[in-house]
């Protein structure tokens, strides 16, 4: 067989699995927006067949024969050539899934899906003591899995790896503890100036209308309804099952329209970055986002770099003021503005402002190393959660609810998630510094409602590239040097130095 | 390996399969349901690679050979008892399965696929020539499949057995001949007398309080929400992805809230039955209903005996005037029960009266057998139709989407379905004459508004069977003789000559 021939051969087996991962995509988003209770059982059953046939496929000796036949065809794997890098990340893949053998993957996909099921219950209930075993099996499982991933310089490093493949730990607690003072001198700064007045944001906010106004705004964004859909679940989230059907979730508190407001933007950030994917990486290995930090830029970008942004309100908050005038018209821009700004450490990170986020992350980061070190045991999370709420934001949730069962990441395997927010963070504001300079008029187009630039600038440097780069290199490409937090803090800085006259 | 280690291992593989067709349901569900139409393309490969790997399964020859063994281990495969009818049944479907080439087996799902998609366009657009070629690419792969099935009858039997396994197009026929003159004397005497007003029916009535309606209907007929949901499509259908997930559609029309009552009423007696499958056989051969007359009898019964019964309005009508005051408050029970059981030749089949349905299903036999034998050309099904239409109702379609259009089955590669439901009306008054027999008290429990009397009878003389028994041995097991249209007859001439005074 020719080379030509191989990589057809190849392309079409890794399309199979590719088609078959959007399958098992549509089982979970159906089980978190429309599944009838009583069927977990089945549901389970039904992603543990599939999960066994994906791995089966992705595991495949024949398969992974190809994959070596055609690098070692390849003159040079870390060259800048698509071809090249397509088949560096499908064998990285191959050797990753053939570390970890069969019947642990099926366990570990049945324990994080009755995990999740009852992480729902625990959290409507307040019962961590329910949700305990079901993390300890997924602990306990993620550490077997560590083994497998040998070397590695910390088991943490081990897991991360599948969302930010290459970032180390120890990099993560590096960048975190440079940032820790900046961000606590800044918040300590705020906490001694007067807060703005926010009563308005928590009245009674119709359902109905809060539905209409989110649709408005992920449509302003760019989001394409051909092509996806919006949902409610318990959690907010976005998935895809290819790339031409990329759907979101959100959850509406009726005492607070702007929290589902801005989980709009921060959902529809990331489905436009699925939406925008290369169509000619489509179903390949470069057809996927390889960083969940770079993800994660995308959707901090639109909920914060634009979402709350002064541009965006000016044009936006009339449109607002109308659909809530009950409750807004005597309330001005500024005040308003103010308002979804106001820095105040609280209990659930999802809803947190932009200047205490990445505390809420470092939180979690900690707690997990601590958890695969072995120092802490998951019967005592809620005291060390609580007691590091204190110490970091100075609050205590009064249940487990708003505490340590709020997110759903550690029910799902999900190990090792959470500093991809806070890099995140950092990215989209290396990105935005780099975007005004491209496009100097992008606030002044923002201001008109016109959000086009900035999705155009995305899918031209991010979007399209896939896989094609990781996402360190993407960076450096893109800005032209290595990430860099100073922008992220230059942007805190300027920001709420002029909200709070600091 | 012993016959139990034998069986163990069949059943284990058996189950796979029917948990992977679960995940099948679901990509229709959502299909129909839920999803972008951007993802048509995407879906067609989610639907192509997963039916590929059902067919793999399903024809696996050690899989085949399995039930070969375990055949011949039993000493009478027609003997009543569960095992042996479980292996004959496997075997059976063994059988069908292996007599399909892959490759056109693939060519149906796709041809499928996309003619849904195109239907509903179709439909909507009123456009029959942008159908066309789809239908006519189902008719000539439905062709080759009868070639397959040699040998038969009529290549009718060949595709008909699917849905009706052993039943012949002769028998159909002969039924029908039958019944026709029957109904058509009993259509002409209503016709020579007054007809009750029913404007009433056709005014504004409000969705959201439809909804409402329809979700207390299904609920009085015992439908398990812990086990289902009801959504809305194009054309409403029960689906299952397991018995602890039976999903039911419906269609909202604003002036016209009768009709999403009965098809909400029909659909849970389909969605009731899926989940009375009798547990001890859940993911076996004879876990499934096995004959879609058998299923017409449930959804018919309790949408025609049950709904449009004086006893179920005579406790129901005040709830539902209640709800819709503004056009009933001045309607008596009488009027409004005359009303909904109107006789009346009209253009869809789904909202015909039932004295005139089995109309609606005469002509589409007649129309699919002259297609099967090559009598006409599919270019010239609408004026077919139409012409058809006369003759039987006396009405013409004024356009292709109240006439050829509107069934979904063609599309769905359905040719040879449409008798089930014919069939099904006469069983479900041949289960009704002896579940009054049974239960002599029915009537009267229904006019206090508990349907459970009924539920309990079919649960336990129907839906716990699954395939254990063929239909019309079913049928007479239960009601002591075979199927027997006189009770279908009797219960339609007893019900109209009394409504239109003959």
């Amino acid at each position: 067989m020719s080379f030509e021939e191989k990589l057809k051969t190849f392309r079409e087996r890794y399309r199979a699995i590719t088609v078959l991962g959007g399958v098992q995509g549509l089982l979970g988003w159906d089980q978190m927006v429309n599944m009838p209770h009583g069927a977990m059982a089945e549901r389970g059953a039904q992603l543990h067949a599939l999960g066994g046939i994906i791995y089966d496929m992705g595991t495949n000796p024949e398969f992974g024969q190809l994959i070596e036949n055609l690098a070692s065809e390849i003159p040079d794997l870390d060259a800048d050539d698509p071809i090249a890098r397509e088949i560096k990340l499908a064998k990285r893949q191959y050797d990753l899934a053939t570390k970890v053998p069969k019947d642990k993957m099926m366990e570990m996909i049945m324990a994080t899906t009755q995990a999740q099921g009852v992480w729902e219950k625990a959290k409507a209930s307040n019962d961590y003591a329910l949700f305990q075993p079901y993390l300890q099996k997924i602990l306990d499982l993620s550490l077997e899995f560590v083994e497998y991933f040998k070397p590695y310089d910390h088991p943490y490093d081990a897991l991360s790896n599948q969302f930010e493949p290459g970032m180390k730990s120890k990099e993560v607690k590096a960048i975190f503890d440079a940032l820790r003072p900046r961000q606590v001198e800044l918040i300590k700064a705020i906490g001694e100036r007067p807060q703005p007045k926010d009563d308005f944001l928590y009245k009674r906010y119709d359902i109905a209308m809060q539905r209409k106004i989110n649709y408005l705004v992920a449509t302003l964004q760019g989001y394409d309804w051909s092509r996806g859909r919006m949902d409610e679940s318990v959690h907010p989230f976005t998935t895809s099952f290819g790339m031409d059907d990329v759907r979101i979730t959100t959850k509406y508190i009726e005492n607070d329209a702007s929290g589902a407001f801005f989980s709009t933007m921060h959902e529809t950030g990331h489905a436009l970055y699925e939406l925008g994917l290369g169509r000619m990486y489509q179903g390949t290995s470069l057809g996927s986002v390889s960083s969940m930090a770079l993800h994660e830029s995308q959707s901090r970008l639109w909920e914060n770099l634009v979402g709350r942004s002064k541009a965006f309100w000016s044009y936006f908050y009339p449109i607002y003021q109308a659909y809530f005038s009950e409750h807004l018209s005597g309330v001005s821009l500024d005040d308003f503005y103010k308002a979804i700004n106001k820095v105040s450490p609280s209990l659930i990170r999802t809803e947190s402002d932009e200047a205490t986020y990445n505390l809420h992350i470092m939180l979690r980061f900690e707690i997990e190393l601590a958890m695969l070190e072995g120092k802490i045991n998951t019967k005592d999370l809620p005291e060390v959660w609580n007691e590091k709420m204190r110490d970091y934001l100075g609050v205590v949730p009064e249940n487990d609810t708003t505490g340590v069962l709020q997110d759903v990441h550690w029910s799902g395997g999900m190990i090792g998630y959470f500093p991809s927010y806070a890099l995140g963070n950092l990215i989209a504001s290396q990105w935005w510094h780099k975007l005004s300079q491209d496009r100097p008029n992008t606030l002044d187009e923002i201001a008109k409602g016109d959000l086009s630039g900035v999705l155009a600038w995305l899918r031209e440097n991010v979007h399209q590239h896939g896989s094609r780069y990781d996402a360190m290199d993407l960076v450096k490409r893109v800005t032209g040097e290595p990430l860099n937090p100073d922008y992220y803090m230059d942007y805190l800085n300027e920001k709420y130095r002029e909200i709070y006259s600091i």
